[in-house]
């Protein structure tokens, strides 16, 4: 066990998603002392899920401040709304409307708290631990069971105007495309850039190849995970399910580029683990749609932060950056 | 003529096209005290360009200085970088690779000289002079031969890493799409939205529709500006013409809204003129194409500032700014 001096700032950093919340407390160097979980999903009233969080965390507090305060609480949540520190209109959460977050943790757990999209969290965490350390212009892209996205533009986050900018997972990538499960929108980036799409892909892709090592998984057993096995084994649809969701990332950030003209493009989350599958088209063709002036200059690099500990680094990064 | 304060600083502004510069010097409050032209295409060495400025600019200086120093000078230029002063390839104009553009203004007019793309510049305007007053967050669109940007993100323009960041113009709304003249890519935003692109657009559709108007003029002389008459007369292919314009700058602005999440989007140059025929399909997308929460948020307005001073008055912004 570390022993915390009394001059090292302790944060609590807290990753909220539909399924699961993920917390730990964070020192200012960026290492996570201890950590713990609670299910998101079974508290429909927003009081019951900050009561069952505190319950969780005091242990950790009472074992880790020794009578030093908390310096503050970062958190990463899905529509966060940094500006306002309010959650609005989260379609994956259970509670409904606006909610007050930031001012419930306040008065509950008696510190500071910043909210921010789990996405912008996990660039400010890249930023002041990760791969992205003294960049001042990147984009992160965490390509999940959706495609969020952070940018850092001038070395600030870029929030926009009303806290919510940086949704580029939901940019169309091809005009009246594919038709997005919950958005109802056609062709955009998280349609077939996030797990859910590559899901797609490849049920689309083996029904048309009966050959394909992917007829034999069960239906229910079609993800980037089985697509992935097959595509090591030399599948070649497992492959081009692959390519092609590489090519639309590709031509999605090629646009991105245009726009900030980022130093790096960071990637983060369960969809990298097929590395060279999906990056390599996705290199090729970025640059293929990209100006001149932008070619051979932009990285695409992946995340260097170890996956189970980012998002409560970039949480606390909140506080800590 | 105005009687200027000492206390007043008075700065150049430059705007430098393919064909002509226009210069003109301004007031601190925006006002421009005098103004000139000279043609750029004609200068095939830079020295001689800048000599040929120098001795347009000189009896201005002269008339209004009253002994007082120019406080600087501010470019707008195509491909006009701000960190390293340079212009870098730029294929309109008819200097080749990279030119110290800022220096060799230094060097002929003895005070500091700062460039930027003329998209930029017209942001740098916007905010200091026009529509943009106080917006921390908004984006510049020109609409003219071509089709430029300037975003501002955290009330700071957004230059990338490279200083090349924001060109809109150039990103995919439609992959596979039309051909681009100059660049080579398929289905940009210039491609359509431009007042080139708005010109193929109306010769492609008045084949198809030998009832339209439009086929009552010589090929060579339907550009945006006729195809406004037709439209104005109630023609529907001309209608159409801007309509099916408008629908891809709205899905364009779509993508660019979720990128930033900008106040309002401010659109300047001469497509303009052709007012809500373009408008009125460019929010109607927009609006379709965005994530409720950017919904009936977003303003999209007319640049605020007279049309042949603008360019001046965002390359005096520079300076001013």
């Amino acid at each position: 066990m570390s022993i915390v001096q009394p001059s090292d700032a302790i944060v609590l950093g807290i990753d909220i998603g539909g399924t699961n919340t993920k917390f730990g407390l964070v020192s200012s160097s960026g290492e996570v002392l201890d950590k713990g979980t609670l299910r998101t999903n079974i508290y429909k009233d927003i009081n019951d899920f900050i009561d069952a969080l505190y319950n969780e965390v005091l242990p950790l507090l009472n074992k880790h401040l020794n009578g030093n305060p908390l310096a503050g609480i970062g958190v990463g949540v899905p529509n966060g709304n940094f500006y306002t520190g309010t959650v609005e209109y989260a379609p994956n959460l259970p509670w409904k409307g606006v909610i007050p977050f930031s001012e419930l943790i306040t008065n509950r757990f008696g510190v500071p708290c910043l909210i921010t999209n789990d996405a912008n969290a996990a660039a400010r965490g890249e930023m002041l631990f990760g791969a992205a350390k003294g960049m001042r212009d990147f984009i992160m892209i965490t390509l999940g069971t959706g495609v969020g996205s952070g940018i850092v533009a001038n070395g600030e986050l870029v929030y926009g105007h009303d806290g919510f900018a940086g949704e580029l997972g939901h940019t169309i990538v091809k005009p009246g495309g594919r038709k997005h499960w919950s958005t109802g929108s056609e062709g955009s980036l998280e349609a077939y850039a996030s797990a859910t799409g590559i899901a797609i892909t490849a049920k689309k892709m083996r029904a048309e190849f009966p050959e394909s090592m992917l007829n034999d998984y069960p239906e229910d057993a079609i993800n980037s995970k089985t697509v992935f096995e097959c595509a090591s084994k030399g599948d070649a649809i497992a492959i081009e399910v692959f390519r092609y969701t590489g090519q639309k990332l590709g031509e999605a950030l090629a646009n991105f580029v245009m726009f900030s003209s980022p130093e790096a493009i960071l990637l983060f989350g369960g969809v990298i683990r097929a590395g060279d599958f999906i990056l390599n088209p996705a290199k090729l063709h970025m640059e293929r749609n990209l100006l001149p002036i932008f070619r051979n200059k932009v990285k695409i690099v992946f995340s260097g932060l170890d996956e189970s500990d980012a998002a409560i680094l970039g949480a606390s990064a909140l506080i800590l950056g």
